[in-house]
């Protein structure tokens, strides 16, 4: 297993630290749709992505969705391991968006290992202050910009993942990444079909004006 | 200066790490709507706050604000020594909101200390950790909370920190608060009044009816 590259700062651990996280890491499969943490309920500890995708979102206590960030080969996934973190008092989902192979660290080693190693506490630092900015920005596109920009810009996110200008997903799908209702994001893909924006199908929406939603998007 | 009280992890640094604290760390008095920091303009250091209360809040390019969370005595305020985490990429403002005494840790110390002392990296990712959690809260309510009872909660929570039901604040304050547009909150206000909350008068707000607040706030 290629620790270097997927725990950057391997190579500063000592040979003690090394061992144990070897003798300790659990590799699991993630299938499609698989809930790898759920609130409080969960705390299977740090998780190395060796391929995939996961989708770190919130849940209100109606069932409503809003995308937090999304995790890709090579990510760590630091809230899985959040009983390690006793100040880290809020609740969030993190599932499987594709297959994923991961590594899993167990809590009490990531902890262990985190109290001896100023270079892995100073790391997971760095994760916690890059998944803080990616709600930061979140926040200030809830706030100061429209659905229609926000619509736009996930559609054009969604294209460059799946790398098809076709995509298979449902308005209530939309809705959910964007904290938003089905009923809202059905008016607002109405209005960029009738805007030649998209051609939209039954369980699909297909991009026919790239430049037109990067134009919309850009504004 | 009372450094174990302000900063608990005191105890575990080494003599060497607390003598570079103590001769480098700079006391600053902050005068009512001081700014101590700004977007990424300004790394003042790690700021540990003796007296006095701060707000920290984003700002959008047309001049809209909302308030993150706010910082009292025994606080400390990390995102004024942002530049010493590269990771933080949002711009955040931190203002006093009343007169501060503030000691403040300059950026090279706190990071060179950061770097040899497993235990400040573990505070500092503590202290990321409850701010994350302030900033989740706030989404949530966002998202999810109306704004009449978002209005209710924060004209309690402003009672209960001035110690008094009169709060001298103007609706513009109030929206910058809640990131709302003036007109907005003038509406909610007067609805409010109209039901027996609250009563208006020209830079202020007395809240009449704390118990109808507190029932509005709960539901």
């Amino acid at each position: 297993m290629n620790f270097e590259s997927l725990l950057p700062i391997w190579s500063k651990l000592t040979p003690s630290q090394q061992e144990r996280i070897k003798t300790s890491v659990v590799p699991r499969t993630l299938g499609k749709g698989a809930v790898l943490h759920n609130g409080s309920v969960d705390c299977a500890g740090l998780v190395l992505i060796r391929s995939g995708q996961l989708r770190a979102y919130i849940l209100s206590e109606d069932g409503r969705e809003i995308t937090l960030y999304r995790l890709f080969e090579q990510d760590i996934c630091l809230f899985s391991a959040s009983c390690v973190m006793k100040s880290v008092q809020f609740e969030i989902m993190i599932a499987a968006e594709r297959e994923s192979e991961v590594l899993i660290i167990p809590p009490y080693i990531f902890k262990q290992i985190m109290e001896e190693s100023a270079a892995l506490a100073n790391y997971t630092n760095e994760l916690m202050a890059t998944r803080f900015s990616e709600v930061m920005w979140l926040i200030e596109q809830i706030m100061w910009k429209s659905l229609d920009k926000r619509l736009a810009d996930f559609l054009l996110n969604e294209a460059t993942l799946e790398n098809s200008n076709t995509l298979k997903i449902t308005h209530e799908m939309i809705a959910n990444h964007l904290g938003s209702a089905r009923e809202v994001v059905t008016r607002m893909l109405r209005y960029f079909q009738t805007e030649g924006y998209v051609k939209l199908t039954r369980g699909s929406v297909e991009i026919i004006d790239l430049a037109g939603l990067e134009a919309l998007s850009d504004t």
